[in-house]
């Protein structure tokens, strides 16, 4: 089958069409959506070789479940052993044993054909478009951070960045309180979310800080600093980007400030699911590109440039 | 009056006696002790200027409220305007408008005399050691760090760094849980904490991760690097260092394991000299050096030498 592939260099090619493990079923991908994350490991992020791509629909081709098959699913990214201390201790998206679609030890869904264990599958609701349900793996992540940090209808938000994945988090939070706003240095990407009703700022305007919480989602390491400097002291810093190279922190505001600072990762598929479905989150201005597995070397070039947000892949 | 000044250089310096604010006492100090945050702010540290420290025992020449004076007393570091919204929302220690004795807008401990308001003072227990007493400041540090995260009877707990905070923290944490370890890079000062009966491990040594929290109290920038590798998944890294320079980190580690880091500085004084009166927190070979205020650079030089831990001042 073709695959998109990083092995140093990222090249279409032609691989061996994946077969399901126990438990696993067999996904043909409809339509894929290149990730920030890609582009980092495309940079050398977590050392990952092997076929790219995490965000995706499909259809269920095999599956140990005959309910399954056939049907139009989504699916998490993480794959666990249910054995390991972590997995006992109910925390599974740190199961010490995990691989990660197309992040760590597994091939991931720029190709025709995925596998994931069946239980990782969520069915996409009825009359879903497949270019609003490949969003679900994203907006399940910014679903992550409500349940990390109390988000109730007076807490101060600022979500710092207008990206792709910034603008789910504004969208997510805006429907817990009333009082969050987006942070960020492109105008128009800030203007879909006026549209939206959500307050935004720009990077450079003033901005009065003493936030309760902010989310730092910029995908840049500068953005860090700028949220310790825009939390109120004994606020929370939510931390989302994640970048391959070690980048200078002062650390002395979070100490003086008695700053939380807390990793989020992957969040819930089933209220991600909800929220697309009930229109509840708007994805579909943020889509600047639509690319065939061909062109898909193209289509991560094109997501790493300027003035883009979601890149999809179709398969 | 005799003091020991920082205004780019640090010198013995003759200056004016300070005249009590209304509502302050006036403090004649007898012990002072050095603190990292004193190197620090000769190294550029908060941009102070005027007499450094903040760590003291004194009597009471001069108050308000009669019954304080002639009384040994600590005292709370942090003046507070009481009318700003962090005071209002009882975070007084990040009262907008904070003077901090030796660190920020006021003259601090390493002269003859001091002032401070007369509600950041606590009477030294009878009977208690002028050189015991000096400690109430950072052991008020360390019991800083229970308010903020539950430490209980099974809370597997590493304080990284044996230094003088180091040892007060694991003493403190000590108290609260079963299963704490002291990592250090020095034999002699984890021995000390040996012999109080806690578990020591030497820097360099295979140690297993997996710590519920893990408390930063190296002094060194490096120290958060190797938190972030010992804390479980979930787990809470506790940041006590501060540090002028900003230092490179790697923040992925954060994200993927979704790590709590919180920041920490000034704590109750009220559990942290009960603890030294009760011998709960033994400080006595902590100290290695007592110096006269008229060698005060001199014993700030020491603090900042090699395998010394407190050095004291005596006015």
């Amino acid at each position: 089958m073709r695959a998109l592939v990083f092995d140093g260099t990222l090249h279409l090619a032609d691989v061996p069409k994946p077969e399901p493990a126990p438990g696993e079923a067999l996904v043909r991908v409809l339509v894929a959506g290149v990730c920030n994350t890609d582009l980092e490991i495309v940079n050398g992020y977590m050392g990952f070789q092997g076929v790219l791509g995490h965000e995706f629909v499909g259809v269920v081709e095999q599956a140990p479940n005959e309910q399954f098959v056939g049907k139009r699913v989504v699916g998490e990214i993480n794959c666990v052993c249910h054995r390991c201390r972590y997995c006992q201790l109910e925390m599974p998206h740190h199961c010490l044993n995990r691989t990660v679609l197309g992040i760590l030890n597994r091939n991931g869904a720029f190709a025709e054909y995925l596998t994931l264990p069946e239980e990782n599958l969520h069915f996409v609701p009825q009359g879903m478009r497949e270019d609003v349900a490949v969003f679900a793996e994203p907006t399940a992540a910014a679903f992550r951070i409500v349940e990390q940090v109390p988000i109730e209808n007076k807490t101060r938000v600022v979500v710092l960045g207008d990206g792709k994945l910034g603008q789910l988090i504004a969208q997510v939070l805006a429907n817990h309180s009333k009082q969050v706003t987006c942070v960020g240095k492109h105008r128009w990407k800030l203007d879909l979310l006026e549209k939206l009703d959500i307050v935004t700022a720009h990077f450079d305007d003033p901005f009065e800080s003493g936030a309760d919480v902010v989310v730092e989602a910029t995908g840049s390491p500068a953005g860090l600093q700028r949220a310790f400097d825009l939390v109120r002291p004994e606020g929370t810093v939510v931390l989302k980007t994640t970048v391959a190279d070690p980048t200078a922190v002062n650390m002395a505001l979070p100490v003086i400030n008695e700053i939380s600072i807390v990793g989020s990762r992957c969040g819930p598929f089933r209220p991600a699911l909800e929220a697309l479905a009930l229109g509840n989150v708007t994805v579909g201005p943020m889509v600047s590109g639509r690319f065939p597995l061909e062109e898909g070397v193209e289509a991560v070039k094109r997501a790493a440039g300027r003035d883009v947000m979601k890149v999809l892949i179709d398969v």
